[in-house]
């Protein structure tokens, strides 16, 4: 099968072979595909990955035990629990330390015609959603993971810092939390997506310094001014940034991950009292359910869409500044 | 009067001018007061305090308005908020961004004859509890804001990191708790004071993968193993190996101040969904009733007690492996 493979390089195959799927698994058949931030530091060598990378895409079943499911257009979680240790018995497969990973850790990614994954690990895509929609529920739910970890009222004034791809999805979902939301980035662009739904923006500096200072000038001068603060900066100066207009007390949502250690002044943490909490996979029923009921706008995200064959070259278009969601089209 | 005095280097004066109380302040003469591992750092250059260091103290109201205050054995909160901003209006007079801190931040502290404080900040020291017991209130205040900020239950699998002074008394605090505790340290003789008193203790070896690999064997095999681990080491290293032990979804409670920024793999925070809690100052109540009403034993954390003068040399032995609290007596 047609295929993009990271190993020494990312290269375009044409003879990767056809996946097996095992016992209640479904091979499915790719149709659309997402780039995110995470394959584009696996192929700088994050998770010291080797295979298909890609995580984010809907298809259609080909195969599969359970023969209503055929020929239906799915999405699927991406953790492939081992379904016998303590944390796959309380539903925590996410968390399973013997899982593997789709497209991130011992399994082949999406970046190709075929998959297989777990039955259990598949969610049926309603008509009204578009492809191209689908492909967004992986991440999506990845932003309502934040509400699974943290109670966010109305009395919450929260900053979000990034307005990448995931910082505008964690926007559009504390959106509907009505708590006093402002989503701080460097591109007036994809800023101006989250204002035409009427989502408060800060356009701030490339420094990090500049960050601070308008949003802290903004809020009085007490320090940090934020009942919570999320990290989609995907940069390791995202923390220091999330400390210094936190308010004491206060909590940092870290949705951040690179592929390098750095120095952090841990101090901050236990002189302000601030709780730092590390945020990753989340629940797929919330996000398919408000892109159905269109409580985010996700189209505007998508910046270019590629063949699988030009796959190269759409990983370079998805790593410039400015652009949004690439995603790779299958025939 | 005398006191200790860190202006390049530490110092014994005996002319330092005794400290005027303000409106709503009492004078106290101090009577003992305890060096703190934060005091050892601040000598390091930590929050880069000059004057006079200590925080940890007991003493005597001899001025106040409250006249019947006077001759009163008192301890006191060492944060003096401003009264007037958002935090101090919400009792967080431990956040005030304008904030004082006793012998920390721009106010002389407890190495002294007397200090000053205002009277909102003092407890009463009940007759039953001793001078030297009364030394420890602050210390195991900060052990108690450990259950302010987190449900601790019985069905909780709890590692303590740290058999310090500060280690000893989280331990205490919670087995109250009747969680699945255990105290990891480096120190057979520290340990066995908790282990005197029933509380589950394991020596490990000087480096942090010993730790890990001692707990993991002991636990199970499925990577980190417990619900909630408490950083008392006020090492660097702490949070790693922290991070090695908790479970996925669990929480790091960080107890250690350092003086230096460190590389952190934050990335395992993201990827384990660990929550990391800062904790600081606590609440004075609990730690008074758990001395008076014996929950606690605390004179056999003290090490030795030096007179005021002898000061230098107390800190010099302070800072030896092994040595638990140091006091000071003053006459």
């Amino acid at each position: 099968m047609k295929a993009l493979v990271f190993r020494n390089g990312l290269h375009y195959q044409t003879d990767y072979p056809i996946p097996k799927p095992k016992e209640k698994e479904a091979l499915i058949r790719v149709t659309h595909a997402g780039i995110c931030n995470t394959d584009i530091e696996i192929i700088k060598g994050y998770m010291s990955f080797h295979g298909i990378p890609g995580h984010e895409f809907t298809g259609i079943v080909e195969e599969c035990e359970e023969r209503n499911l055929i020929g239906k257009r799915v999405v699927g979680e991406i953790n492939i629990g081992c379904n016998k240790c303590s944390y796959c018995k309380k539903k925590m497969q996410t968390h399973c330390p013997y899982r593997s990973v789709l497209g991130i850790l011992n399994k082949d990614g999406v970046f190709a015609e075929y998959i297989t994954l777990p039955v259990s690990n598949l969610h049926l895509i309603p008509d009204s959603i578009s492809a191209e929609e689908a492909v967004f529920v992986e991440p999506l739910a990845a932003a309502f993971e934040i509400l699974r970890q943290v109670n966010i009222s109305s009395s919450d004034k929260v900053c979000i810092l990034g307005d990448g791809k995931l910082g505008l999805l964690v926007g559009q979902v504390l959106a509907s939390t009505a708590c006093d939301l402002v989503v701080a980035g460097k591109h007036k662009e994809k800023l101006s997506i989250l204002e035409e739904m009427g989502i408060k923006t800060e356009l701030v500096s490339t420094d990090t310094a500049g960050v601070i200072h308008k949003l802290s000038r903004q809020r009085g001068d007490e320090g940090g001014q934020f009942d919570i603060v999320i990290d989609c900066t995907g940069s390791p100066l995202g923390i220091e940034s999330a400390l210094n207009i936190v308010k004491p007390g206060g909590k940092i949502i870290l949705k951040t991950t690179v592929a390098e250690s750095f120095p952090l002044d841990v101090n901050q943490f236990v002189i302000r009292e601030v709780t730092l909490i590390g945020s990753r996979c989340g629940p797929f029923p919330p996000a398919i359910n408000a892109i159905e009921t269109k409580k985010v706008n996700l189209l505007s995200l998508v910046s270019e869409t590629f063949a699988l064959e030009d796959g190269i070259k759409a990983f370079e278009f998805a790593s410039l500044r400015g652009v949004l969601k690439v995603i790779l089209k299958l025939n």
